[in-house]
C-alpha cells in the first residue's frame, strides 16, 4: 500500500475535555480519553473517511455481524511518557502488521499500515494530555475492527468499522513486581492449529473466560493453556506468552499456529540473544516442566505481554497440587528483563534496537 | 426458575409499520420486522426490564466487551404459517435450553426459560403480519445475548443485553430441493473438544469464514469440517449437522463436545427411530466415507439445520477430487425427511411428537 495516496485524517475535536481520573485510580481499560479514531469500509470503495472524533457510543444495527458471528480483530499497545516529557510508542508497527495478519485469518480487509500508524500517532498526539506520567502508568491503545453489515447469515461482512480507543492505565505492579499463581488448565482448550489461536480475535478470549473464572477458585489469577491436540504441550497464559528457565536455558513454546506471536515475547528473545542467554523456541510439555520442578531444575517462569510486560510466575497449580517456582520469589532473569524493557519504554535507558517511536513531531 | 415470578413483557409499539418486501425477494436475514425484544442484565440485579420495542439500532460504548472479546451467544429458530393461517414455532423450548447451555460455556448468566419462550411468542404475535405465507417461506427468529460492559479487560462482563430480532426468509429451495457440493476442509479447523464448538457462539462462525470462502473457489457452497485432533473424523457442515447413509445404515457424528447439538439433527434421529431405520451416532472418518464411496456403498449424504431443514449433498470435494453422491441426485431418505419435517412445520401432516407450538393464544 503506497504512502503517496495516504488520505488526510480529519479531526473533529471534542467540545469539552472529560475530567481525568487520579493516577492511583486508573485501573486497566476503565477510563477512555476524549477522542477516538474511526474509519469506514465498504465493499467496492475500500477503507475511507479516516477521522478523529469525540469519544462516543457507536450505533449498530442489532443484526450487525460482529454481534452474531464475532468477525472482529483487535490490537493492544502502549504509549509511555518519559521523564523528559517525551511521549513514545513501543514497536507500534509490529502491532499493525499483526492486526493485518489477524485480518487475513478472519476474512477482514487489511488496513493501510502507514495510515494505521499515523492514526495511532495522531490520536495519541490529540489526547497527549491523557498520557499519565506517574511511575508505571501508561496509555493503553486499542485498535479494533468490527463487521457491521446488517445481515444475519454466515459470510464475511461487506462493511466494517476500524476504531482506535485509548485508556490511561495504572501501574500494573503498584507495589513492585509481584509473582502470580497460574493454574494449568486441563479441561478447557483455548485454540488448536488450524483455528484462530494465532490471530488476535474475540473468539479466543470468549473461549477462555470459563477457565479463568475456575482458576480464581484455586487462588490463581490466570490459566496456563495446554495444546488442544495432545493436551500436554504448553501454549500461553491468559493474555501473555510464557517462558521457563530450566537448567540455565530459557524455553518458550514455538509459534505453532495456535498461540499469539507476542511482541513482548519477540522483544524478550531479542534481549536474551543480545545478552548471550541460551534460549529455545520449541515444544515443551507440562510433564517436562513438572519433572524439572521435581528435580530442582526449574529456575524461573514468567509471562510476557503488553499489559504486565513481565509477570513472574511464583506458583503453578497442577491438578490441585501447588508447585512453587523459585521459592515463590521473582527470579533474577525476570527482574532484569522487566527493568530493561520498562527502562527502554520509559526512556530511562538507551534503546539499542530502535524500538521506540516518538509521537510528537 | 419459577414461572410465578415471571415479569410482564412491556410493549412499546412502533409508530409506523415498515413496508414488507415481496415474498420472492426475501433472501435470508436481510429484512427485519417492526419490533424487537430487549432485556437488560446487571450484576446484582439480574435480568430485568423485558420489553418489546420498535426495531432500532443499539448504542454501544466502543469499549463494550462483545466488540473485543466476543462474549456472545445466539440461537436460530423459525415460525411457520400453516395453510389454515395458524402461526407455529418448531420446538422453541429446545432452542432456549441450548441458549442456556451456550451461556454456561461463555460465562453468561442464563435467562429464565419460560420468560424467553414467552418473549419469542409475544414478539411473533406482535409482528404476526411479518410471517410470510408463500410456499417454503418462514419467519426466522434470532435470540442473542451480548456483553455490554464498557471495559477493555478479559473477564466476564457485568452487564448484558438479551435481544430477539426476526427476519422473514424466502424459500431456501426456490426451485425445489437441490443437492449441494461440499468441500472437505483439511487446513482450517472450526472447533476442538474443550473449546466452544458445542456452544452457539460467534467465535465458531468467525473461525469458519476463511474456509467457506475457499470452498466457493471449488464450486462448493459449504465446507465439511474434520475434527481438530486427528483431522480425520467428520464433524459438521457450515451451519448444519451431517448424516451419511452407508450400506443401509444412517450414520451421524456423535456429540463429542466440538459440534452443535442440532435440533434438526435430533428431530431426524427421532423420525428415523419411528420409521425403524437403523441409525448410529458415532465417530465416522473421512476415510471410511471415501472407502464407502469407492465401493458404491455411500448411498446418501445430507445436512440438517434450521435454515435449510434438509440439504442433500450431491458432491464431496476431497483434496481437489470430486466424489458424486447418489449420482448427484437427491436420495429417497433425504427427500422423505424433508417432506416429513416441512410437512409437520407447515401443518400439512400430523405432528406426532408435539413439536409445534402455537403462537396466537
Ligand atoms: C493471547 C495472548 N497471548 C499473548 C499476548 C502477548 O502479546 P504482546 O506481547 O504483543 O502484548 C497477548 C496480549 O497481547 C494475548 O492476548
Ligand atoms: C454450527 C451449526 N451446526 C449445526 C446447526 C444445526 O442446528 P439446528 O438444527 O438446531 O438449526 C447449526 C444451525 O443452527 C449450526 O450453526
Amino acid at each position: 500500500m503506497r504512502s503517496g495516496t495516504m488520505p488526510v485524517i480529519e479531526l473533529i475535536p471534542a467540545r469539552e475535555a472529560k475530567p481525568k481520573p487520579p493516577a492511583d485510580r486508573l485501573g486497566f481499560g476503565r477510563h477512555f480519553t476524549d477522542h477516538m479514531f474511526v474509519m469506514d469500509y465498504e465493499e467496492g470503495r475500500g477503507w475511507h473517511s479516516p477521522r478523529i472524533v469525540p469519544y462516543q457510543p457507536i450505533a449498530l444495527d442489532p443484526s450487525a455481524m460482529v454481534l452474531h458471528y464475532a468477525q472482529t480483530v483487535f490490537e493492544g499497545l502502549k504509549a509511555f511518557r518519559s521523564a523528559d516529557g517525551r511521549i513514545r510508542l513501543f514497536r507500534p508497527e509490529m502491532n499493525i502488521k499483526r492486526l493485518n495478519r489477524s485480518c487475513v485469518r478472519l476474512s477482514i480487509p487489511p488496513v493501510d499500515e502507514q495510515l494505521a500508524l499515523e492514526a495511532i500517532r495522531k490520536l495519541v498526539e490529540t489526547d497527549s494530555g491523557w498520557v499519565p506520567g506517574e511511575a508505571g502508568t501508561s496509555l493503553y491503545i486499542r485498535p479494533f475492527i468490527i463487521a457491521t453489515e446488517p445481515h444475519v447469515g454466515v459470510a464475511p461482512s461487506s462493511t466494517y468499522l476500524f476504531l482506535i480507543i485509548m485508556s490511561p492505565v495504572g501501574a500494573y505492579y503498584a507495589e513492585g513486581l509481584k509473582p502470580v499463581s497460574i493454574m494449568v488448565e486441563t479441561r478447557d482448550v483455548r485454540a488448536v492449529p488450524g483455528g484462530v489461536g494465532d490471530a488476535k480475535t474475540g473468539g479466543n478470549y470468549a473461549a477462555s473466560l470459563r477457565a479463568q473464572q475456575e482458576a480464581k477458585k484455586y487462588g490463581s489469577s490466570q490459566v496456563l493453556w495446554l495444546d488442544g491436540v495432545h493436551r500436554r504441550y504448553v501454549e500461553e497464559v491468559g493474555s501473555m506468552n510464557v517462558f521457563f528457565k530450566v537448567d540455565g536455558t530459557v524455553v518458550t513454546p514455538e509459534l505453532g499456529g495456535s498461540i499469539l506471536d507476542g511482541i513482548t515475547r519477540n522483544s524478550v528473545l531479542r534481549l536474551l540473544q543480545q545478552w548471550g542467554v541460551k534460549a529455545e523456541e520449541r515444544r515443551i510439555s507440562i510433564d517436562e516442566i513438572e519433572e524439572a520442578h521435581r528435580d530442582g531444575r526449574l529456575e524461573e517462569a514468567f509471562g510476557t505481554g503488553t499489559a504486565a510486560v513481565i509477570s513472574p510466575i511464583g506458583e503453578l497449580v497442577l491438578g490441585g497440587r501447588k508447585l512453587a517456582v523459585n521459592g515463590g520469589e521473582i527470579g533474577p532473569l525476570a527482574s532484569k528483563l522487566y527493568e530493561t524493557l520498562t527502562g527502554i519504554q520509559y526512556g530511562r535507558i538507551e534503546d539499542p534496537f530502535g524500538w521506540m517511536m516518538d509521537v510528537l513531531q
